[in-house]
Formats: structure tokens, C-alpha cells, sequence
């Protein structure tokens, strides 16, 4: 049984920051995300996209905006259970909760925040009977390294700007590319398009409008997909393909938070006010973009915030009657549960005094 | 007269980050404040102390907070008045504002928001009769370059850390210091009340204690000083001086704006609740340290937060009805004012889709 004093769930930019809130306070903390890695969609979905309202930062990359965040809290030695999904919590007689895995981690802590963002991403999945069995045989719903589709027969269906672009760069990567779409205009950007149409021309993307994939055949291994035409006059056209990668975007589920007994509002946690940002589950706060309350924003920001209110209302949880008075870091410096301290030089603290 | 959309009094961190937000919702911010520079406390008082609870920063200079703040919203072109305390609030008959400085200078906006910070720091001043005589002539609370006291004699008076440092630093520059406090112990750190011990045994510094400054003499400028001892047997000593720096900390005073109408509270003006950091006057908001509501946390952290959901409320003010669809600056990018637009390269927008 893994212990701490604040157990956060969901390791992304908010859940990091509570790491930090929590440590100045002197509790320890421990995180669990299903995603392998920290950071939450900045880091699995979109690492290298900038960010322009983080405050004092005129611009961030998300991936360098949670390698900050990592080097922020890294003093306070938070724990991680990645990879694994918060399955159940269980409340405890004293009060305190037991939050168990999908793989049967369990975790003890008096107090849980969840900081669960829009829930897990999950890629949107057509209506294909057996498109389950292919999973990783050839079916795949985000294109990680383009590289493992060097030399294949690629079909790829959706008619976004994510289908586009990445028919148009696997047509200079595969052996063979066809983008199927049901609609014949795209929704991608004009010149997106426009490229798309000039490579169908020369023969380097195979071009299906009107037209959807319909059944996966192969033996172990995915080897063709059947293509029907809505002009059914056109009837079917079978296609071989060692992968199909359906790009109809990506939806944010709650998932198993969703049944822990939490008053939900479109598919968000209600807290109780903009006071604590606890949940009807006294002990229990949500924080980020998963909650909801009068005038939230859903801005990386607010999480950060809402992290340092939350902090402190666990605190008086933790140790009731006692009082906490708030030092500010540049007054009292920064101790780190590693032995670090970090704090101003002594000069520059007089200066200030004076 | 000066128009915008949002006036903003304060140019602290809070007030510059308010530009910003205000900014993505189209919305024209202008700034008033006392000091001759953007940036607060940050700039005025410790632009060399680091800060370690900004978010995604392990460690930021204050003056370095402002100059990112600064280059953040630079494109949406705030104006500024610097230098000029903002005296009076008018409310005229459409509900808009007029705010006129102690210069005269007059300022038109549908909504103000106070970021005023702690409000401005006034130094804590001795009760010595003709003190004010002789400020800029010899008196000054604040040493702001300590080369003024070169070969001077100089007389200090207070019991914390910055009269020891400053006694201890200015030992070798000027030719006499003096320090004078009315107890004997001192409240500075170990080491600097031992070393400030060691200068006085060799003579480097004149050790007053059990005393206090109580009348200055001079012609124009200041020539000397006298010291009255708690021991009535001493009586009082009579000291050479070509300054007298009382060194009793910073005292933070709302200002003119606590006539203003609004709810104060220790200080601080009263916000109705978090949801929009509106004060009891409609139409006028107080975010930051300056502001008080159940749970309040004085962070610069929550003073962004709040300015974020300030701009909301105050769009919806001054443009009632109209419903604004909030776009991520990931997705959208930012528009400045001063026709620039930055966005997240195309590939990178596409790959993230994906």
C-alpha cells in the first residue's frame, strides 16, 4: 500500500503544481496517471505546441512548460503510479481513502485531489464490427512515429486536417497511401487540401470520397480493408493494407471517476464553491480543468491556482486547529523534502529590507 | 481625457497581467501608478529576489517576472500613467468612470479594476519634530545607492536586519557610521548582529544602544544629530552627521483609494465573492493582494487567476449580451493590438490533431 498525504490524480500541469503547493506546506504527495509519462495532453498530445497565456511566459512549448513543472516540484519528491488507471476509491472509517488501480495499486492517503483535466483521451472509433481485433495488428488511432509505416500499404480515413496532413506525409514514407473519406469536401485547411488533391493526380495518395471502410480482412495481422462507395452503383472496392489508421479525432471520456458518487455536471466535478474547490465528498477536492463551479475558466492557469487554494484547505484536513501561517518563498526560501534549500542570497534579502 | 475599456490602477504584476487577459477578449487596457516605473513592488522594492511559487518557473528574479509580464503584453499596446497616484473615482450618470490623478491627468473607462498590491509603501518614520525638514537634505529611509555615502558621516537607526547590514556595509565606505537603537538586543541574524558587535569593538562603528535619535540640527542640511540614552544618567549624546537614516521597514498604506466608497475589510477591499472579484461599487473590481474574499490567498499566482476572471465579468459589462466563446490561445494564437499575430506553426497545429 502506497501512503502519502495528498493523493493526486492526474499527473498534468495542475496535478504537478499541487506537488509544489502541497510541499510548501510540508505534505507529501504522490500521483497517478494512466498515461505512461507526466504532463497530461501536454505531453502525450501536444509537446511541441506552443502556449501563449501562461503568465510571464510571452511564449511555452507544452512539453517545456511541464519539464519546468518537473524541475519545480522535484525537491518535494512526489511519488508516481503511471501508467495505471484510478479504478475505485473507498472511504475508510477514519475518514481517510484507499484509491485502488486497474491494476490493483492501491494507495492510502487522508486527503485525494483529483486533477484529472478533461478526462482520459480517447481516439473516436467508426463503427467497424471486428476493428477491435486489429488493434495494434495494423490498427492504430494516433500516429506516434511515421517511421513504422516506411514501405507499407497505409490506409487512412477521416476528412480532417489530421487525415490530410498525415495522408500527404506518408505519401513520401509508405508504399502506398489511400485516404477515404465520407464526404467529398475536407474539412482541413485550403492548401491541405489542395496538396491532397495534386498528389491523388499524380498518383501518390489513392483518393476514396463518398466512401467509408467498412470491413478489416487478414489472418493475424491486418491485410486489407474493404472500401464501400455510397454511389452504390460504384459498389465495393478492396484495398490491401498492412495498417489503417482512422484520425476521427480524439474525445475526452471522465471514466471510472465518473462512478466514485461525485456530483457531475457535463461531464465535470462540481465543487462546492471558488472557496476550497472540495467536492460533496468532504476530503475529496477536484481541481483543474475537471471541475466545475459558477465563472470557471478552464485555463492551465486556474488549475495552478485553484492547486494552491486546494493545498490549503487540506492542510486544516490534515492537521485540524492548527494554524498555518503563510511564509512567501522569497522571504523564507524554498525547502525541499530532499535536504535541498533554496532561498534568496543574504545580500539580496537585506537589500530588500531596507 | 484618457479612454479605455479597462482602467487599471496598479501597475504590479496583477495590473499588468489584467492587460493580457483583457487583450484576447479585444478589450483596451490603460494603467495608473504611483511609482515612476511598471512593475510594483517587483521593480521598486526587489527586482533582485528570486520568487520560487511562479508557476513553471523553479526560480524567477521579480525583475525578470515584470520584464517577461511586460513582453507579454506588449502587443496589446497598453497605455500608462506612471508616476501619479490615482486620487478620485467619479461614477457619471451612463456608469461609466472618471479617475483622476493626483497630477490632474483624468482618465474615462466603462470599468475599473484596482490592482493596487498591498497599496503604495510608505516608509515607518520616526517621531522626531523637524524630520521633514530634512528629508533629501541628509534624511532618507531607503538606501538605494550606497556611493551617496561615500566619506560621509552617516547615522542609522533601527534593530533589524537591513540597520545592521547597511551599518555593517556602509562601515567601509563611509567615514563614520553610527547605529542607534532604544534596546540592546538586536532582531537581525546571528551572524550579522556578531559582526556588527566585532566593527563596534574596533572602532568601525559608533554603537548606540538603549538610545534613540530625538532631535536633528543643521542650517540647510543636516550637521548632526542628538542621541538620548534610556539611562537618564547618560543623559544625551550630540553626533556629527551628514545623514540620518532611519531604517523601521515599509509600511504598505491603501491610499486615496480607501475613500473611495468601497467595503474595506484590514486594509484590503472587500470582493463580493470569487466568482468576479466585483467590489461593492458595480462596475469596479480589486484583484490581487489588494482584495479580500473568504479563503483569499496573497499570492501573484491567484492576482493572474483573478485578473482572468475579472476580464470575463468585465466583458460581459461592457458588452451585455454578447456571448464570448472562449478560444485557447493553443488553438486560436493571440492577435496584439499592433496588428502581430503569433501561432503555433501549422505542422505543429496538424501533428497535435492527429
Amino acid at each position: 500500500m502506497i501512503k502519502t498525504d495528498i493523493l493526486i490524480i492526474g499527473a498534468g500541469p495542475t496535478g504537478l503544481f499541487t506537488v509544489f503547493e502541497a510541499g510548501l506546506l510540508k505534505l507529501k504527495t504522490h500521483l497517478i496517471d494512466a498515461l505512461p509519462q507526466p504532463g497530461g495532453q501536454c505531453s502525450e498530445i501536444y509537446p511541441k505546441k506552443p502556449i501563449y497565456d501562461i503568465p510571464a511566459f510571452p511564449e511555452i512549448l507544452a512539453g517545456d512548460l511541464v519539464k519546468n513543472l518537473m524541475q519545480q516540484i522535484q525537491p518535494f519528491e512526489p511519488g508516481f503510479t503511471l501508467g495505471e488507471r484510478a479504478e475505485t476509491l473507498d472511504k475508510l472509517d477514519d475518514g481517510s481513502f484507499v484509491v485502488t488501480t486497474n491494476k490493483g495499486t492501491k494507495h492510502h492517503a487522508p486527503v485525494v485531489v483529483i486533477a484529472g483535466g478533461l478526462g482520459s483521451f480517447e481516439p473516436r472509433k467508426p463503427l467497424i464490427p471486428n476493428l477491435v481485433d486489429f488493434e495494434d495488428k495494423g490498427v492504430a488511432y494516433i500516429i506516434k512515429d511515421p517511421e513504422v509505416y516506411r514501405d507499407k500499404k497505409v490506409v487512412i480515413s477521416g476528412g480532417g486536417d489530421s487525415a490530410l496532413d498525415w495522408a500527404i506525409f506518408l505519401s513520401d514514407v509508405a508504399a502506398e497511401v489511400s485516404l477515404v473519406h465520407r464526404r467529398n469536401e475536407f474539412r482541413g485547411a485550403l492548401d491541405s487540401v489542395e496538396k491532397a488533391a495534386d498528389l491523388a493526380k499524380l498518383g501518390k495518395i489513392k483518393l476514396f470520397t463518398e466512401a467509408e471502410v467498412v470491413k478489416l480482412y487478414g489472418d493475424d495481422n491486418l491485410e486489407a480493408v474493404v472500401v464501400k462507395h455510397n454511389d452504390e452503383a460504384k459498389g465495393e472496392t478492396y484495398v490491401e493494407a498492412d495498417n489503417f489508421i482512422p484520425l476521427f479525432g480524439l474525445s475526452p471520456k471522465l471514466g471510472p471517476i465518473g462512478d466514485w458518487g461525485l456530483e457531475i455536471e457535463k461531464n465535470a466535478i462540481k465543487v462546492n464553491n471558488a472557496y476550497d474547490y472540495q467536492t460533496n465528498i468532504p476530503g475529496v477536492y477536484a481541481i483543474g480543468d475537471v471541475n466545475t463551479y459558477p465563472g470557471k475558466l478552464k485555463l492551465i492557469l486556474s488549475g495552478f491556482h485553484e492547486a494552491a487554494v486546494m493545498c490549503q484547505s487540506a492542510y486544516q484536513l490534515i492537521n485540524p486547529g492548527k494554524r498555518y501561517v503563510m511564509k512567501y518563498t522569497t522571504v523564507g526560501g524554498v525547502e525541499g523534502f530532499d535536504g535541498s534549500k533554496k532561498e534568496a542570497k543574504k545580500e539580496v534579502v537585506q537589500s530588500i529590507l531596507a
